[in-house]
């Protein structure tokens, strides 16, 4: 039962779309990213995925719509919904996904990653 | 799949101690909540609970450590861990705890509560 300073953790992230875990809580993990450009379309076929802003601004492209999230703002994107998150400069966010969740969801390419590790 | 403005939210809560729901990410929920004084020690017998405080100092009394949570920080009370949240002064905290989460865990008393209401 330590206290996570997410300023602090985030001093350990070095590349962009490479989330890192720093909690878990029942079968959920709390990870953090340094984003910054173009994500891949995808979905994830059974899990909810809750991105929540530390710093910068991060657009959520939906296929109807584009949604700007901005430091102390939160969005969830719920399973099966199709999404792009772009980073135009860095964003620093803090995600919640159940464990073993794949970060390109449906889709497998240079970007897909497996988070095991942990700050 | 809108965003979620944290300091725009807690403008709806008005009593200490009442969290509100604000988001569901799988069998997950989002809330946000003023803490003001002492809480009931407690622990909850299956749930993880995280804290994250949004504005303020909360701390977590454990029957060993208190644990001092600022701004920007986060802390996971595994399930069967007691504890108790202290406030000296107002706190905003975000929550995460699986649905139907008692507040008080395995005490009953006039601060037990189930949020149902969401902002």
């Amino acid at each position: 039962m330590n206290k996570i300073n997410l300023k602090e953790k985030l001093t350990y992230i070095k590349k962009h779309w490479d989330p890192k875990i720093i909690a878990e809580v029942n079968d959920m993990h709390v990870k953090l990213a340094k984003l910054k450009g173009d994500f891949t379309w995808h979905f994830h076929e059974n899990e909810d995925e809750l991105f929540y802003v530390v710093k910068g601004e991060l657009v959520l492209k939906f296929r109807d719509k584009d949604v700007l999230v901005k430091e102390g703002e939160l969005i969830v994107v719920p399973h099966g919904v199709e999404h792009k998150p772009v980073a135009e400069k860095e964003v620093h966010i803090m995600l919640f996904e159940p464990r073993k969740t794949l970060n390109t969801g449906n889709v497998e390419n240079e970007k897909t990653k497996v988070s095991e590790e942990w700050i």
